[in-house]
């Protein structure tokens, strides 16, 4: 039987919400977790407000094996990410001390003053665990399911790195893409008898509309190499099929 | 007084999910909601599935003045939004007359088959009103006040051109950006008391990690340019501060 592992994450802050920054996070989890077989159900963006987080992290843990944060976890007045998560679970804020000693320490071997907000990074909500932060220092954190990370892709990255050993991987999600020049329109109904008659894969079709033509990468996903290849073998007869019927039918469009 | 309006946004596919597709419509409707006054507070991703998009689309629709889904609207199998949002209206899900009309008489002007996958595209609740489509004709639609669109980004892009017209805006959330040299650890004790002082703003600080050193983007976020001026002049006040203070310690880190 195929390990159904499944995952959560929420993008904490106002500038993904104006448009200022364009989060570069998301597809990066998504790659990630498709890598290691861990299937991401869910995202949520969120703007910096305690009770908007504090919300969507109690809903998300509570529906998935793993959550993943990223974003407010800084030195700044903006940053509420920590207390935002001990709020949802219900336990103090306070400094992490190991984390509190690994920032001073830091900051000491550069002569650089260990200011109050520096020293809110190293606040945690009681029972987390710090998340190694090898490109910056200041630590994220997990507390139970939750791992709270960084939101400079550069961080966010190498904190995923260090949590990956960690998690518990699914069955993995093979695939199988196939270029299809036609569109939607042309496949869609035999494509839904290939879904049909084979339910253990999930069939997708993803639209490209490029020179004012629709064409179609036809994904067939599946946990195991021989359910994928079998749905395969009927996704390009079916594309051959269509290829007859439009030399026949003298219909050359490839309009959805 | 400033008139607010908010709005959700659902994104909905598993192509997002897996990784195989970028999503690049969050930023877009975040740069539009920005430029038109509205207050974009939430975003969702989910999966090609029936109760997560009702669930999802239930919950936004009540908290917010406007919701925009994308994705989901084609005519193959896994498109399943219309009567996923059908379901959580709770009316029946059928063709659209007008719609139906236009893409049989589409698909007859090129002498194309009307395949009973492309007649879905003309499906959508009882009650729902369509959105023009001038990219590639089969439309979206409005319920109540969800809005339902492509997620190919250039049909997006023209569905929501023809949506923005028919929106009610608030008052435009004016911003300044002030590029500064140092870390967030640096500004964030002043910047915090800035924010405490010009509680009409909202502060925010954006830190870049570029060439192993920190800085800082700050944008001061308001609904007038006075309010806006006058925190600006603190933050830019604060940054000279913060030179000055280091050129008499010796200490030009830029480190957070």
């Amino acid at each position: 039987m195929a390990a159904i592992v499944t995952a959560a994450m929420l993008v904490i802050g106002d500038e993904i919400l104006s448009g200022r920054t364009k989060d570069k996070n998301i597809g990066h989890l998504a790659d990630v977790m498709t890598a290691v077989g861990i299937d991401l159900k869910e995202v949520r963006i969120v703007a910096d407000d305690t009770a908007a987080i504090a919300g969507a992290v109690n809903a998300l843990r509570a529906g998935h094996d793993y959550v993943f944060t990223t974003g407010g976890i800084g030195p700044t007045h903006d940053d509420i990410t920590a207390d935002a998560i001990a709020a949802a679970f219900g336990v103090p804020c306070r400094y992490d001390p190991p984390s509190y000693a690994l920032l001073e320490a830091h900051y000491a071997r550069r002569a650089m003053e260990f200011t109050e907000a520096r020293r809110r990074m190293a606040r945690m909500p009681e029972g987390a665990v710090p998340i190694d932060n090898p490109v910056s220092v200041a630590p994220g954190f997990r507390i139970g399911n939750v791992h709270v990370m960084a939101g400079v892709p550069q961080v966010f990255q190498a904190m995923i790195g260090n949590v990956l050993p960690t998690l518990r991987a699914g069955t993995k999600v093979l695939s199988l893409a196939i270029a299809c020049p036609y569109g939607e329109g042309d496949i869609g109904t035999p494509l839904a008898a290939i879904q049909k008659a084979h339910p253990e894969t999930s069939i997708g079709s993803y639209p490209r509309y490029v020179g004012q033509k629709f064409s179609t990468e036809i994904v067939v996903r599946g946990r195991s190499q021989d359910v994928i290849d079998a749905a395969g073998k009927e996704v390009e007869a079916m594309i051959e099929d269509i290829r007859k019927a439009k030399a026949i039918g003298e219909n050359h469009s490839a309009e959805a």
